[in-house]
């Protein structure tokens, strides 16, 4: 198949890197690489690009919108982050240096009170915005690090990242629990009583963490459950600290409906009804409008 | 030197191993191992266990009185737990299966809601009480599991599992907080104020846990501030759940000076006092207890 794309759109994380041959703003089609990555040096970044384009038509002129950690400290460049309160793309990409791509990548987000930091998430908030124009409400970007984004009039207000996610995974893989979680399907009502239980007592998490591995030794508890119950607890907490953004407003979810799931099912329990929308289309029209953006600043006007 | 120890004193954990060499309630020598022991067959302990001893006058009727997760599944041998409440050492140690010794297991303890386990801390418990005739209170271990236990007339009336510990190091190893909190030094100043903070919403654990990383990115927080507020975070939160231990009662802390500091200090903000007594001395009078309960049950009345 012969793919040639009008631009290139990029989502670059920490250990992944996906790429899509964007025509009038659609995908013809799709590459990723989940290689670790040799970012000490530039030339890291710049073969692992070349390889992942492999087999497309791209030239040295063809605009490459990028979004993610590449943008970050440790990453190809160190694009300043923007304040909140400020729309999710506060302005257009930047150029980054290259010696075989015509690279610009959009700005993270930074937040002073509590500190913290968003580096891709903006760009799918801004995708969710362009599609669902005067939106207002809750963002929930479910991953490692879970962040909340409070929307209005077309910016984001304030956010907060939860460590729920790393939590999780590395509970599951590295503590005492690990054989009491080994499993992907998770007990449906448990889930739903540990919610509820983490929600009035959320404080508890460290030591009801260790009630599963008491379980599974004195009561020989299914994996299912304990899988639930881990779950269960830290979303759960997680839903007590961030319920001032959450209650009383709308709600979207973006993620994998893998990841979306939990979230959805412990806010239905508190009546906290969420709309769900997949992560890949917010990412790719967050970066069509990013690269519109690019093309307007980058055209002579009449 | 020639050691002929009266008997063995054991405490054996998931991977380690400490021995002691007792003469009239004394020890005469001590040896460890820390190499990683292979416990899947019986083979392997026993192994271990004469590498441990090797030197020392030691023979097949030398009684090995030990404690830890050697008594649990997965250990040597199973020794069914006892029930809370109950004395620490409810019964005299239990023989164990063995080709070269004559050993004896102290038995863990169990708690049925919430469901808990303990294995080792009711010997440093029985050991601390047998030093400390008629103490009531509560006693803290801290550790990678802390254990929180309440005591009254000489019994252990229940007791808590916190896993403070296990996310404090699995956080520092292997998560993005890695390079904010790399430091064995911490900041004192921050450590209280992060108390104070965690102690009064103990449900943001996971949100504030990010903000060492973005404070790292922004403001080049130093790694002593970032290591205060990780354990700050989690012994905050620790003590937020533990409250109904703690609050007006006598406090005593078994472990490391290390290991004890943060809790010393985190309990003085909240204005509650707690004495330190060192865990080897408490495992080594817990293992004598053990030993002369042992000796008494075996020595036939005149």
């Amino acid at each position: 198949m012969n793919v040639t794309p009008d631009w290139i759109a990029l989502d670059w994380d920490s250990n992944s890197l996906c790429a899509w041959a964007m025509a009038e703003g659609r995908a013809l089609a799709k590459a990723h690489s989940s290689d670790e990555i040799d970012g000490s040096t530039r030339d890291g970044f710049e073969l692992a690009l070349t390889a992942v384009l492999d087999g497309w038509q791209v030239s040295q002129q063809t605009p490459v919108i990028a979004c993610g950690l590449l943008g970050s400290s440790g990453g190809w460049i160190d694009v300043p982050r923007h304040a909140v309160p400020c729309p999710p793309l506060a302005q257009g990409p930047v150029p980054a240096p290259s010696a075989h791509f015509n690279l610009h990548v959009v700005a993270g987000l930074r937040q002073t009170t509590p500190s913290d930091i968003m580096h891709g998430e903006e760009t799918r908030i801004a995708g969710f915005l362009a599609l669902n124009p005067e939106w207002d409400g809750v963002i929930c970007l479910p991953g490692a690090h879970t962040k909340w984004a409070q929307i209005s009039a077309g910016e984001v207000v304030s956010f907060q990242t939860y460590m729920s996610g790393t939590l999780a995974s590395l509970l599951a893989a590295h503590s005492v629990l690990r054989p009491s979680v080994a499993s992907e399907d998770w007990d449906q009502g448990t889930f739903d009583t540990t919610v509820e239980e983490a929600l009035s007592k959320p404080e508890k998490l460290a030591a009801r963490l260790f009630t599963l591995h008491a379980d599974q030794l004195l009561d020989d508890a299914p994996v299912e459950v304990g899988r639930a119950r881990l779950t269960g607890l830290l979303i759960g907490a997680e839903l007590a600290a961030a319920r001032p953004y959450w209650l009383g407003t709308n709600i979207a979810i973006i993620g994998t409906d893998a990841a979306a799931a939990p979230y959805v099912r412990a806010l239905q329990t508190q009546g906290a009804p969420a709309t769900v929308a997949n992560a890949e289309p917010m990412t790719l029209a967050g970066l069509n409008a990013a690269y519109r953006r690019w093309k307007d600043e980058n055209t002579p006007s009449a």
